[in-house]
């Protein structure tokens, strides 16, 4: 009999009452599908609740506490979504992180899992319980807690279907992937099917529904994922292997970002070193560079300009004002008017000319591109803030990305 | 260097700045003392919460993912504490029952400690840690987590100060104990020592300071436990061995139950297994019997009360109504308007007299002794519900109880 493995968002269990309609779903699952896993998030906000009880303790809580602190979020999940599914009659056991056998790595809050001991689930699948295990955490080999950091409850359930050579469904609050974010351009339309690697694409710029840690890891040992509604019976979008869905359209989808800030160097002396030196730091402080653009303007200077988070503004201005001595870079300049537009598309590959209608577009509406990165299946771009709306709107609609 | 344990109560963790006061005590314990290891209940009403979200659920929570949803107040409360008294700079390590290598027996919601494996515990001790640990929970063989009912953190404590050959200090919201409630009983006296055999007389009465099951405990090993204001240096009271506290007054204390009601049979024809009869359907209905009179009249008939605990009404309703027609019981009747008053004292022993004192006081008073019960060391008699703050005042006069 096939085994599935269910995970269901903090936003599916943010109350006992939706704790008993997603029992409901459960037992639907389990008697149309066969033995079912259950992998839960923390309900609703308790999460961002239980840092902020630490942040009242104190500014730096020791990352272990942390751990051991939080891992009670989903433990309450856990408990209450077996006791609403033995009210229907459905025989469930709970399981922690630790009972599942999620061992990780010692890094607390960002753990990695390392295996599951998959003998206890088993064992009780076999005795035809449903598992109701928590996400998110795992056990260090010295029996510390641990937590596995953002998506961590995604990669938990891929990981689980893995090793149970299981389908894996991730529920959550909105109905699958959509060529675009349905808020910003009317009428997008759902994606019934999409690769891993257009998934990953999509996830990384903003389309958040799975975290594109768990889509890699369904990727590496192609677990068949499925993204849908929790409380809803819309269909929602299925993820596998590219070869599927070969014959597609050229645009899959079209994300926007609007965590981004550039940085500008202009008038520098040109030099081989210097990208790669403000690069180091950057990665030395933990920051993330994303789209890079460099130009040589014929002479002796050069134009430097890339994108980072905005989280990471103070640490990259520390970082310049380090280097503008050391580099002798006269002018430069942070960006925070910024968003990120992106189309993703395995298609773009066997269909040159994509880069072109994005910049015609653009132009034909006066929206400047203040930067450009493409790559084999993606192109983004940087248009300033306040022009996002009418840029995605042109590109969905060239692209027959929404209904009608 | 000696080792203490000291257990602090939810209402000494209710928020952060009491948990922060707690993180101050024990640092200062710490510098003055020697090694402390600390147990610690769920803050505030957590417990209270999280059964009324499991009573959301379904009303009939099974035990086992009740203990799996109650593990988490603890827990919550030892990384809070962690963090506290780290921020202090005081270096602490958290640990749940499991960690803390509490083995239970199986019994969900009341299970019993077997043994604690405190060799991780003397390590974390050596290397200078405060140890954080999570009372009232604990792990079975197969790695099932249990809670271990009421008066669940109190034994922790004393379990682990027996292991460790600690003394044990208790801290809660009152301080100490005291000769009788004080909020009955204006200037009831503070006691600085009492024996373990007067603290359970007086725990089980009423005068629920420090769970009668951890004293018990602390009286098995021999551990000197002290109970205290968890958030004021007020002096609180000793709890050791009896002998040590010989020359005594006659009373120590006086307590007020206000839990009982009266089962009253009368006119019953006079049988030895009568009695016999009702306490076994009552065992096994989990009633547990309290007082016991019983009256032959001269002839054929026989007078029969007991009492009980308010919440086992309807049990023993449904009892006796079964048992009508079999014993022929022509007149019983239930009486919930009483109260039952306890002195304690160990020099009742020696001082004969206390009983005909109680009856002279109250029918001085006009104040009907609806029931009688004695043993070595107490006397508690049952009064009208009405009557009780003059019976008690009366008996604290006549004993020399309050100060003045």
């Amino acid at each position: 009999m096939a085994v599935i493995v269910q995970k269901y968002g903090g936003s599916s269990l943010a109350d006992e009452e939706k704790i008993k309609a997603v029992a409901e779903r459960i037992k639907k699952a389990r008697e149309e599908e066969g033995k079912v896993a259950v992998i839960v998030s923390a309900m609703g906000d308790t999460t961002d609740e239980l840092i902020e009880m630490a942040e009242r303790i104190t500014s730096e809580p020791d990352p272990r506490e942390m751990d051991m602190l939080l891992n009670t979020g989903e433990q309450i999940s856990i408990a209450l979504l077996s006791m609403a599914l033995q009210r229907l009659g459905v025989p469930a056991v709970s399981m922690t992180g630790s009972q599942l056998g999620v061992a990780t790595t010692e890094k607390h809050q960002k753990a990695r899992i390392i295996d599951i001991d998959v003998e206890r689930v088993n064992r009780e699948l076999n005795e035809n319980r449903v598992v109701v295990a928590a996400g998110f955490q795992g056990v260090t080999g010295e029996k510390e807690y641990t937590t596995l950091g953002r998506g961590g409850s995604d990669t938990t359930a891929v990981a689980l279907a893995a090793k149970l050579d299981a389908r894996c469904e991730i529920y959550t609050d909105v109905p699958g992937i959509h060529t675009c974010d349905p808020g910003l351009v009317p009428g997008a339309r759902r994606l019934e099917a999409i690769s891993y690697e257009e998934m990953m694409e999509m996830a990384s710029l903003g389309a958040e529904i799975v975290h594109p840690r768990a889509v890699e890891l369904a990727s590496k040992y192609e677990v068949p994922l499925y993204v849908g509604q929790a409380l809803k019976q819309d269909e929602g979008t299925e993820i596998g292997a590219e070869s599927e869905y070969l014959e597609k359209s050229v645009i899959t989808g079209l994300a926007l970002s609007e965590d981004d800030i550039q940085v500008n160097l202009r008038g520098v002396e040109a030099s081989e070193e210097m990208p790669g030196k403000i690069f180091t730091l950057c990665g030395r402080a933990d920051i993330n560079i994303d789209m890079i653009s460099q130009l040589l303007n014929g002479g002796s200077t050069m134009q430097l300009s890339f994108t980072a988070d905005k989280s990471d503004r103070d640490s990259i201005a520390e970082i310049m004002d380090k280097l503008e001595q050391e580099l002798r870079i006269s002018d430069w300049w942070l960006d925070e008017e910024v968003c990120k537009i992106s189309v993703v598309g395995p298609g773009m590959r066997s269909q040159p000319g994509v880069a072109a209608d994005v910049f015609n577009l653009m132009s034909a509406r006066d929206i400047m591109v203040k930067m450009v990165t493409t790559s084999e299946i993606k192109i983004s771009w940087l248009v300033p803030t306040g022009s996002e709306e009418q840029a995605l709107r042109a590109v969905a609609e060239k692209f027959d990305l929404t209904y009608e």
